[in-house]
């Protein structure tokens, strides 16, 4: 089935936001086995969303168009599409009731800017909008249904979800079970990646891989197909246990999780406090541990001891230490940690310590160069990296690294 | 002139990538003068390429299409713009010539997948890529001018600025002088800033202004055009100064400067040592003062307190305030900046305490109390804010909160 989506709005043909609808549409529409061909983007003047109607009507079979759909005089989407295909407008009474029930439960009236709202093109469907006053609608021009939708990214990715993807599924007559895994990684290069799962799965199986990368991760995504929905779900859960096998430790979280989420959730089951003493990342880890709403149950408190006097009067790291090695060195890494988890009274404690540049290089330690080190009541382990990139992109990595670091160890806890 | 944009990849229209192509060149384009009317994204196949060729010929002036242009057998551009306009593909002296010399001073040598970079349609313009191999080039097709670049951003931005741009202005007779100037506001809303600027400049003034939303920040950007330099550089200061002056302290940033990066020029400039003690924010204030290179020159430390006994021990706060006033009130806001300032040494100390949800609210205090203090050696200030949002949101405010306080702060001192 040819699949075209559109997008419609002045802010994003002339760039003023970057248009994240077309491609959001787009993977979850191949996630369930269709594929967009290609992606038009006008901006509100009605002859030009009439002549991109148009041309889509006669080379696709489906098009998902967003956008212009709201109560003001510049959402005129309606109104053009109901031109481009020679129908009047007409007020769509399932719409005006969705309007009244939605803007009653706020306590408010539907007034005439939102019942402009309810004006669609004659004969059309309406397409349920379960978060907010624009209703969609969908309708059929030449060979082609097009299906309108605000645009509104949440509110478009549940109207899709809910009913466009149905809907093209049996338009298209795809009615084989589709189930997606996402394994994340961290830690391995992606080409050690692909040849650790090599041969994972033969050349006609079911399942398919993908490799996607974000930096500094890694996601692997698994797809099956199939016609026996327990079949698929066998052959994805079989296929994920080989690759977490082949991949053994990398594997850091599934599908939505994510590594803040992971240790957050590692920390809590096992009930362990945490402290962290921080230096080139400055405070970046806090802020990531206390991105995690309830963080406060295992997270006590945080250094950020850019200064070495800070390190010295806090943590209690010794000044001859800082002197003989380095406030960059594997030593003041580990005495940052134990005087933090000294000092917290945590079970565990993460610190930091490095050269995040692009200045303050030095022979031998060079900008990239970082320490890490973990107290624990049964020790302290430290390990060194360097790491490349911008300051943001080092800073980033180390974060990750660290994190990584603390989720391996409360696994092995 | 009737201008669009091409995106050409499967990760584009797959929805693996969000395209920033297309909105970077409609922006840019915009800024001079010239309106983008679409945006088309077809996949790596040659018949799709072709199609998108032939249509945007036939009803566009000119195309500036993105990506396709790389040395692997997935890059397909340069053959189907080819087959599109019935040319044959030669190889290109001066793409071929680029080739080498790029490559040489990286001591490599042009192997055949590289030299299939320099064939390009027969007759077309070489476009030079200062940064990459992949050369761009432009031809005519029928009434339309195709400019093709590669789809690497920072080498698609350099070969718009550098060639592409120059030669659109020259096709569509735009001589005229065009000037930006971006204001940054923060801490009234849009309304207000807008009633504010209303009669900033006449109807037929040759300055616009417009209004752009990148929360917590509203963008004000101000362009002047006009034939004569001085002039239109001299409407804009004086359109900039009265926008200002309207707005008063509200105007934190021009241009590319960030609430950061000029918080961090004032403390450079003035000399001034930062602390900081947070709770709610979590790092995250931290972070932002750390993200600009060189931050360790002024920043000392910050502690994130989280629970209470790090507030007492490591900022001093007494356990009596903490019972009767509670760890969110504006009393142990102001005991935590000054404990900060005092144990730190620092000249200046910034304290956060606050309920940034979705949980903690209680009577008196919801989800969204916050209590900002800034501690000098003149004294200590408080406030206190009820913000609105997310978890994401609340933080993100407080920390963009707390800089103002402290950039206004600096400012007076």
């Amino acid at each position: 089935m040819k699949i075209a989506t559109l997008s419609i709005g002045d802010e994003v043909v002339f760039g003023e936001i970057v248009d994240t609808n077309a491609p959001h549409i787009a993977r979850h529409l191949y996630d369930v086995g269709l594929k967009v061909q290609r992606h038009l983007a006008v901006g509100d003047a009605e002859e030009d969303v009439m002549a991109a109607i148009r041309t889509l009507a006669s080379t696709s079979e489906a098009v998902i168009a967003t956008g212009g759909l709201g109560p003001t005089t510049d959402d005129i989407t309606a109104a053009a599409a109901a031109k481009a295909a020679n129908l009047r407008l007409e007020l769509n009474k399932k719409a005006l009731a969705h309007l009244r029930r939605f803007l009653a439960e706020r306590g408010r009236n539907v007034d005439s800017a939102n019942k402009k709202q309810a004006l669609l093109p004659a004969g059309s469907g309406m397409i349920p909008n379960p978060t907010g006053t624009a209703c969609g609608f969908h309708f059929q021009l030449n060979d082609c249904t097009f299906y309108f939708l605000p645009g509104v990214p949440r509110e478009m990715a549940r109207m899709i979800e809910e009913t466009v993807i149905p809907m093209l599924r049996e338009q298209s007559l795809q009615d084989s079970i589709i189930r997606i895994r996402v394994l994340k990684l961290f830690g391995l290069p992606e080409a050690e990646a692909g040849t650790r799962l090599g041969g994972l799965t033969g050349a006609d199986s079911p399942v398919t891989v993908a490799f996607q990368v974000d930096f500094p991760e890694i996601r692997i995504k698994l797809r099956a197909e199939g016609d026996d929905e327990r079949l698929v779900v066998r052959l994805l859960d079989e296929t994920c246990l080989k690759a977490r096998e082949k991949l053994q430790g990398y594997i850091f979280a599934e599908n939505d999780e994510t590594m803040d989420s992971v240790v957050a959730t590692l920390l809590r089951t096992k009930g362990l406090t945490l402290s962290l003493a921080e230096s080139c990342t400055g405070g970046l880890l806090a802020k990531r541990i206390t991105d995690i709403p309830g963080s406060s149950a295992y997270f006590l408190e945080g250094a950020v001891t850019y200064s070495n006097a800070a390190k010295i009067r806090i943590l209690g790291v010794s000044p001859r230490l800082l002197e003989e090695k380095g406030a960059v060195s594997s030593e003041v890494a580990m005495a940052m940690a134990s005087g933090m988890r000294k000092v917290s009274g945590s079970d565990i404690a993460l610190a930091v310590t490095g050269i995040a540049g692009p200045d303050g290089g030095a022979p031998g330690k060079p900008v990239g160069t970082v320490f890490l080190a973990l107290s624990t009541n049964s020790g302290c382990q430290t390990r060194e990296y360097r790491f490349f990139g911008s300051r943001k992109e080092i800073r980033t990595i180390t974060s990750f690294t660290a994190l990584d670091l603390l989720r391996r160890h409360l696994l092995s806890c």
